[in-house]
C-alpha cells in the first residue's frame, strides 16, 4: 500500500498510485542537490528569524536538525523515500521527525517551487565554478606546450589538404582561443543566473513580511531576482549552460578530431601516451585513442541534453509546471560531461609527444609553399591574380612529374614567369614561408611566443 | 593502482590511468544487458561447437558456466568491476575464473565488436517488444472509452477556438491512429534490426570455419546481416528507435497538453483521478495533473536522444569508433522512458471521467454551427463563398448581440439571406450538426461506432 | 558548357561539372552580406594602401570601383553569376572588369577564408543591432502595459490550475525579465564576436607587411582576433547567436502560448485585435490568433537551426573545410524570424484589450485565496504543515459542496480550527490576497508600479 | 492599403494588417505545391460531380479552369498574390476570375485543412520517388564499383587505426547496406503516408454525401485516412521522412568523411576528378574534396529540421493550427537536400579512381596480420586470450625495432610460442589474410562478389 505524501495529502480522498508516485518522483536523481537545499533552509530560516517570523528557539533547532541531517547524508545513513517524491520533501520531513514541530515551520513564506529554483541555481554556480577551473587547467596546458612547440613546423590544412606551413604551437593556440571563449561564455551565465529566487513563493509571493534581500546576501547571490512569477518559471540558466557546454564540447570534438588524426599511422603527427589508450579484445596490435574518440562521441550526448530542453519549455504557460522537473537529469549529465571530458584532456594535453620529423615530412608534400610563390610574385610586380594562375600552372607541372616546387630548376620557374630569380629558393623552405608570416595573430615562431605571453596574462587574470 | 585489462594489455608498456579507466568503462550501464550477452556467448558457443571448432566438454563447460553466471546476477551476486570496462569482459573474466581455459575459448571467431552489436540487437527486440505490448493496452483503452462516449458531444478546435461540434469518442480516436501509425513504425525498425551480426568479428569476419546462419537461427534473426564492416559500424536501429520514440511521445504531448486544458477549470471537460495527480506543498486547494504534465515534458527527452546520437555518427569512419560506446545511454533511456510513459497513460485513461455538460455548453459557445449554415444555403441553391460571406455577416450581429446563430429570429436570420426558411433550426443543434457528418471518418455516432468496429479488428490481428 | 572559375582554375585540368557548380555555389544565400563584403573591402584596400602595398592611384580606384558597385547592387542592376561562387568572386570579378589590373590587387594580402568571416561577423552586428531595437520596443510596449493593468486582478496558474490571485501587470512584467535576459545574451554574442579576422588570409597569417589594428580599427571593431587558423575556422558566433535566438523564440513559444489560451473562449482573458487574426475558408465565424500561433510554430525553426550548426562543427578538423559554407543560411533565416517574430509582437502587445472580469470571474474559481487562510492559521499560531492540512479539508468540503471558502459561514470555517475568527474574511478576498503579497519582485500592485519604474530605469540606460 | 483576403473576411471589422499579411503568408513557398493543389482539386471535384453535389456543367468548368490554370504557372504567366495568403487561395481565386460562380463551388464539402493535408502527402509521395530513383542510381555506381575492386587490398580500421586488411570492395559494400536500409524506410514512410485525407474538412468531415474512398482512388491513394480529427492535425509523414533523411544524410557524412581522409596527401587511397572539386583564391596548389565536404555539412541541415519538426508539434492540441503552416520549409529543404547530395554523390561515385598501391602500403604498416598470428597460434592449439597475449608481446618487439611481424624471424616469433613453425609466414601475408575470412558477410574476395550478385538482385526487385 502505497503512502501518500503528507504534505498535500489533505484535499485528496484516494492515495497516489503506487506506480505514479515512482514515475513521478524525482529524489533518485534531485537529491544530489542536498547540500545546496539544506543551504537554502538554513538562509531561508534565518532570514525569517530575524524578520521575525521565525523564534530564536525555532532557528536553532531547525539548524542544528539541517546540520545534522546533512552530516547523516555525508555518511550515507540517510534513508531516502520515492513516497516523499524529491530531496525537499525528504529532508524536511527529516528535520520534523528530528526537531517537531519547528521543521514544520521552516515552510513557511515560501514553496517547493522558489525552493527547487534556488538550489538549481546554487548548484549550478556551483558547477560552474569546477568546470572552469577544469577549463584553466586544460588551458594552461595547452600554452605550455605551445611554447615547447612554437618552432615545429606541421602542414597547415584547409578542407584536409595541405595549404601551407604552421607551427605546431600555433595550432595549439587555435584551441586555446576556441576555450577562452567558453570560458566567457560560462562567465556570463554564471553572471546571468547568479539571482535569488527564494521569496517568489508559489508564484505571487508571500503574505509573510520577508526580507528577500537578506536571503540573496546570505546565499552569497548577487540579489533577489525580479519577478515572482518569472522566478518560478524560468529555465533559461539550465538551457544557456547547456548551450555553453554544447558549444565547448563541439570545440572537443574538433581536437579530438584532429588528435585521431594525427595518432593514426598515416598521419603520425603524436603519441598519445598508452594510459589515454586501450587496446583490442581481438587484435593484439591495436592502440585505440579511445579518450579523444569518447569525447568526440560525448559532444553529442550535449547537444541532445540542449534540444531536451529547449523542447521542454517550449509553449509551456507560466508558471511553475511538473514538466519542468524533466530539467534536472540533462543538466547534471551536461555538467558530469564537461567535468569529465575536460579532466581528461586536461591530463593528456601535456603527456602528448609531437613527432616534428612526420610533420616536417607532411608539410614537404602538397606544395605547402605554393602561396609564398605568388607572394613573391606580386613583390616582383604581378598582379596577386595573374601570380596565381601562373603559380597554379607551376603546381600542374609538380603534380605531373612527382616534384615539389623547391625541387624545380631555375630555368623551369623562369618559364612560367621571367620575373623569377635565384632568390626564389629563400622563399620555398619551411622556415622561410613560416617565419614570413610575422604579424600579430600570424604563425611565425616570434607571433607565437608573442601569443604564449597574452595567454599567460590572460590566464592570470582570469 | 590500477589494474589494467589483461584481455588487451600484452602490447601496453603501463597501464591505464585510474581516471580513464573509470572514464572510459560502460560497465555501469550496459550490464543491463547480460541476459542478452549471455544469450549470444550461448548461441556462438553451440555454433562453434557444431562447426568443430570448440570441443564437447569446452562447450559443456561454457553453458554450464554461463548459466551460473546469469543466476549470479539475477541473484545480485555478481562483482561487477570497471577495471574489466564493459558487461562483456565482465562476464568472460567471471566465466575464466569459474571453468578454467574453457572460459579463454569462447571468444574464438567473435570480437567486441560483433558481440556489443549482437547484444543490443537482442535488447532492442525484447524492449520494442514490451513497448508494444504497453502501446496495444493503450489503444485497447482508448477504444474502450471511445465506445462508451460516441455519442457525447464536446466541441471540436482549431486554433482553440470552436470550430464545429465533435463527439468524444471520434477525438479518442484521433489519438488512436497516432498510435497506430507508431506500431507500425516499431515493427518496421523491428524487422529491420533483427538480423544477426555475429561472425563480423572485429570488421572483417574471422578465419574460423563459423556458420553465420546458424547463430541467427539459434538467436532467432531472420539471418545475418550482410556485410561485416557494416555490421560493427551500424547504429541506425537505435537511431531508428529514437527517431519512432520520438514521434510517439510527441503524441503523447499532445495527448497531454489536452488533457491539462481540459482538467483546468476554464474547460472542465474531464477528471483525471487522485491517483494520478499530486497536490502543492503550500496551496492546500491543488489538485495538479502531473502524470500528463511529466509525460509532455519527457517528450523532450527523447528528442535530446535523437539528437545525441545523430551528432554522435555524424562524419564517422568505419569501422568501430569508441565514439559508438555512447549509444547506449541515450537508447536505454529512450526505452525506459516509452514503457514508463505508455504504462501510466494506459493506466489512466481507462479512468478519465468526461463531464459531458461542460462540454456541451462548451459547444454552444463559438457559433459551433455556422458552417452548418453556410452548408444549409448551398443546399438551398447558394455557392459556397458567397453562404462563407452571409454566415460571417450573420455571426459578427451575433457577436455584437452576444447571441449564439440559433438564438436569433427567423426574420434576423431572413434579413442575411432571404432563402433561409424556418427548417433552418434543425440543422443549428449540436445533435443535428453531428448526425449530418456521416460518411467514412467523420464524426457521427454512427461513423464512431463503425470506427471502433475496426480498431478493435485492427487490435485483434495486431 | 561550364565556366570555370578562373580564380583557382590555373591547376585544373577540367572544368566543374555544371550540376557541382550549382550544388556548391553559395552567391544565391550569400549575396545578402553584399555591404559587409565591400565595406570589408574597402577597410583592407586602404590599411594595404597606408602600408604601403597598395599605391595611391590603385586605392582610389577600388574605392571608387567598390562604390560603383554597391550602386549597381542596389538599383538592381548586377548580375550575379553562379558561376563566380559566392558574393566575394562576383563582387571583384566585376572590379577587375570595371577598373582592371587594380581589382586583381585588392585580394593581395588576405584569402576567401578571412574575408567570408569578416563579412559574417559584420552581417551579424548588424543583425544583432536590429534585433535589440526590436526586441527594446516590444519591452517598451509591455511595461506600459503593465502599468495600465497594475491592479487588475486575475488567477495565477501553476499546473494550468488556478493557484492564487496575481496581477495582470505583474504577469506581463515576466515577459518583461524573459526578454531581459535574452537582451543581454545578445549583447554578450555581440561583444564577443566583434573581432576582426582580416589579415588571418587563408589559415596562417600573410607575408605582406599588414597591420591587423588597422584593419579592425577601420572597421569598428574592437580590435583583431588573437589566431590565425582560429580566426578562419571558429562559427561560435553563428552557434552562439542560434542559441540566444532559440532561447528568445521560447520565450515567444511561452507569450503565443498564453495568448492563445486567453483568446479561447474558455478562458476570455484577452482580445487580440482583428488585424493580428485571420479567419477560416470554411467556419463563417472564426477568428484564430495566428500571430502567435504562427510565432509559437518559429520556434521549432531555430531550435532547428541550432541543431544544424552544432552538427555541421561537430568533429570539423581546423581549419576551414567546405562545410563551414552550410552557416549562413541557417544563420540568416534565425535572424529573420527573430526579427518578424519580435515586429509581430511589438505591434501586437500594446494593442491588446484586457476583460477583467473574465479574469476576475476566473480568479474567484479554483478556491485561490487557500493559501491566504493558511497563512492566516500560521499569524494565529499554527504550524504551517498543519495549517496546510487544515485548509486541505476545508477545501474538500467547499470541492463536494460548490462553494468557495469566502462562501462558507464562520461556524463551518472555525468546525476545522477554532483559531479562525471573523477577520478570516478579509483575507480571502483578491483585493486582500494580492495586496498582502507586498515585497519585491511580488504581486502587489504598488510592487508591480515600482517594478515598473525599474524596468522603465533600465530601458533608459540600456 | 491592405486587401482583405475575401474567404473569409465576413467576420472581421478591420483589414489585416500588412506586415502581418505578409508574415503570416505561404504562398512564397507553398506555391511549389501547385501541381498537387490542382490535382487534389481535380478529383474533389470529380468526385463531387459523381456524387451529384457538382453538375456537369460545373465540373467541366473547373476542369478547364485548372488545367488552364497550370498551364499559367508553368509558363510563369501566373500572377502570386500574398494577400492571398496560400497557394489554394491563390488557384481559387483565380479560377472565380476565369470561371465565374462554378469556382466558387469547389470547395464545397472540403477546407482549406484537408485541401493542404493532401496536398503535402502527395507532394512527398512524388519526392520520396525521386529520392529512391537517384539512391538506385547511387546504389547502381557502388556495385559496379565493388566488382572492380572485390580484389583490391586495402587497411580496415577500427579507431582509425589499421586492424585487419579488407578489400575496398568489401568497403564500398558496406556503404551499399547502408543505403539499402534507408531505401526501406524511405518505402515504409512512402507506405504509411499514402492515405487520402480529402473529406476530414475542416475537422469533423461535411454534411455532404461525399464518397472519400472514390477521392482516393483518383489520387493512386491506398484509401482514405480514418479520422477527420487526425486527418487536418497529423504531421508524422513529415517528420518520419525527415527522420529518414537525416539517417540518410548521416551515412552520406560517414562516406564523405571516408573520401576526404582518402583524398588527403597523407592517405592518398583515392583521387577524386577534378570536375568534383574546387580550388582556393589564394593557394594555387589546392584541390578541395568540396562535394563530400559539403555533403558532409549538409547533414546538419537535415537534422535540424527534424528537431523543427518535432519541437513544431510538441504539446500541439487538435486539430488545426496555425503552427502547422511551419511545416514545408524544413520538408521542402529536406527534399531538396536529399536529392542533391544523392544526385552528386551518384555522378561521383563511378568515377572515384583507387590508387591500389597506397592502400597495399597502408595495410602493410600497423601490424594488419596480429590477427592471423593470434588465430595461427589457436588452430595449434592456443587459448585464444593466451595466443592474443603472446602475439601482444610480438607487436611490441615490432614496435620497438620498427618491423612488421612478417619482417622476423622464425626464431624470433618462436621466442613467443614455440608452437610457431615455418607455416606461420603464409597467414602473415595480406592476400593470406584476406582470402581466409570467407563466410558470408566477410571480405575474401569470393565472398565480395557473390554480395555483389545479392546486391544486384535486391536492385533488380526493387
Amino acid at each position: 500500500m502505497t503512502q501518500t505524501n503528507q504534505q498535500w495529502g489533505g484535499r485528496f480522498t484516494e492515495s497516489t498510485d503506487a506506480f505514479v508516485q515512482a514515475f513521478t518522483a524525482s529524489v533518485s536523481f534531485d537529491r544530489r542537490m542536498y547540500r545546496q537545499d539544506i543551504a537554502g533552509s538554513l538562509a531561508h530560516a534565518t532570514m525569517l528569524h530575524e524578520a521575525g517570523v521565525l523564534s530564536a528557539a525555532d532557528h536553532a533547532a531547525i539548524v542544528q536538525g539541517l546540520e545534522a541531517i546533512r552530516d547523516e547524508i555525508e555518511r550515507g545513513e540517510f534513508d531516502w523515500s520515492v513516497a516523499l517524491e524529491d530531496v525537499h520533501m525528504n529532508i524536511e520531513a527529516r528535520l520534523t521527525a528530528r526537531i517537531g514541530d519547528a521543521g514544520k515551520r521552516l515552510h513557511t513564506g515560501r514553496s517547493r517551487n522558489d525552493q527547487v529554483a534556488t538550489d538549481i541555481r546554487l548548484y549550478l554556480r556551483d558547477a560552474i565554478d569546477a568546470i572552469l577551473a577544469e577549463l584553466r587547467r586544460l588551458q594552461g596546458g595547452l600554452v605550455d606546450l605551445a611554447e615547447r612547440e612554437a618552432d615545429t613546423i606541421m602542414p597547415g590544412f584547409t578542407h584536409l589538404q595541405v595549404a601551407q606551413p604552421v607551427t605546431f604551437g600555433h595550432h595549439l593556440l587555435a584551441w586555446f582561443e576556441q576555450l577562452k571563449r567558453d570560458s566567457g561564455r560560462l562567465r556570463d551565465c554564471r553572471a546571468r543566473l547568479n539571482l535569488c529566487p527564494l521569496g517568489a513563493a508559489a508564484l505571487a509571493g508571500t503574505t509573510y513580511p520577508i526580507d528577500r534581500q537578506r536571503s540573496a546576501e546570505l546565499l552569497g547571490f548577487s540579489g533577489p531576482t525580479e519577478n515572482s512569477l518569472d522566478s518560478v518559471s524560468d529555465r533559461d540558466f539550465a538551457i544557456e549552460l547547456c548551450a555553453a557546454g554544447a558549444l565547448l564540447m563541439t570545440h572537443l570534438s574538433r581536437f579530438s578530431e584532429e588528435l585521431v588524426l594525427w595518432a593514426s599511422a598515416q598521419f603520425g603527427f603524436v603519441d598519445i601516451p598508452d594510459r589515454f589508450c586501450t587496446g583490442s579484445s581481438i587484435m593484439p596490435q591495436k592502440k585505440n585513442p579511445d579518450v579523444p574518440e569518447l569525447v568526440r562521441g560525448k559532444a553529442g550526448r550535449v547537444n541532445g541534453h540542449l534540444v531536451a530542453l529547449l523542447t521542454l519549455m517550449k509553449g509551456q504557460p507560466l508558471a511553475y509546471n511538473k514538466d519542468n522537473q524533466e530539467d534536472k537529469e540533462p543538466l547534471f549529465d551536461t555538467v558530469d560531461t564537461l567535468l569529465g571530458s575536460l579532466r581528461a584532456f586536461a591530463d593528456m594535453v601535456p603527456a602528448l609527444r609531437a613527432r616534428p620529423e612526420r610533420m616536417r615530412a607532411a608539410a614537404r608534400q602538397g606544395f605547402a609553399t605554393a602561396t609564398d610563390l605568388a607572394d613573391y610574385l606580386v613583390r616582383k610586380g604581378v598582379a596577386f591574380r595573374d601570380a596565381h594562375e601562373i603559380v597554379g600552372k607551376a603546381v600542374r607541372l609538380g603534380v605531373d612529374s612527382g616534384r615539389d616546387l623547391a625541387e624545380m630548376t631555375l630555368d623551369e620557374l623562369r618559364g612560367f614567369s621571367a620575373v623569377i630569380e635565384a632568390d626564389v629558393f629563400a622563399c620555398l623552405t619551411l622556415e622561410g614561408s613560416v617565419a614570413a608570416r610575422d604579424h600579430y595573430g600570424a604563425t611565425a615562431p616570434a607571433q607565437v611566443r608573442a601569443a604564449v605571453a597574452r595567454a599567460r596574462a590572460w590566464l592570470a587574470t582570469d
